[in-house]
């Protein structure tokens, strides 16, 4: 089984930043990452300590966001210094992962 | 790129545990990690073979839940000790991330 | 504390495959994987480039999906070869973590 090395990034912000368009833009269109997966947290809270929740009578609240998205370390790495202008500390993690590469 | 290392942690647990307002109160009350995230899954199935599985027509099953966090690794070790009597074992998986410090 | 070493995988599929249910059944009944999540993500691109995005007056796009298991290396191993077979080239990744094994 043939597998490559890759990093993983997972980027957290909330609804209310009205970042997420811009960033998938970003990562498609400037950074042309291989792909790329956004998933709506149900609940949640940051370093503000403010928290996050959706119930059914009310979605439009500020629910956190994660952008997801793996590619080649080298790659990785220009992108996550370009995310610096993007997003601030501590909302940028990152680790080494395998993708697989066929038989 | 100035970057801390981290301890990622995803906390498995499902709607029917009724443990989720109980595990975000915990972790942002007694253990003030910096940031937590919850998500809800559209299937799954757990270590009893029993499968839990959303549809429009049924959605208040028991859905898979995951609790996400990340903190210093320091941090992170307490908090799994004192998870361990909130979750049985097998359900609390942790590995090592980098986060962003700014440029 | 014990933990125990595991293998974390997350497969990138989208609805549009229609292989969520075929992958679930057999992560469950061949391979008898230890627990098994699916998540729906709310927008993404794939190396098409071709976007996926959900908007409450359009739930049933081809949105992103994710499975994501976790078990022992060596079982994981075996499951990484045999999905080979489902799915192509750069849509399953891995990654070493520890799983709680109780105090």
């Amino acid at each position: 089984m043939k597998q490559a090395e890759v990093t993983m990034v997972r980027v957290y912000i909330t609804e209310g930043d009205h970042q997420l368009r811009k960033l998938l833009d970003f990562l498609h269109n400037e950074e042309q990452v291989r792909g790329v997966t956004a998933f709506r947290g149900i609940a949640g809270f940051g370093r503000s300590g403010r928290a996050h929740e959706a119930s059914l009578l009310d979605i439009s609240m500020d629910l956190p966001l994660v952008i997801e998205f793996f590619d080649s370390p080298d790659r990785v790495e220009k992108v996550l210094q370009d995310l610096n202008q993007w997003v601030e500390p501590g909302y940028v993690v990152n680790w080494t992962a395998q993708v697989n590469m066929g038989e």
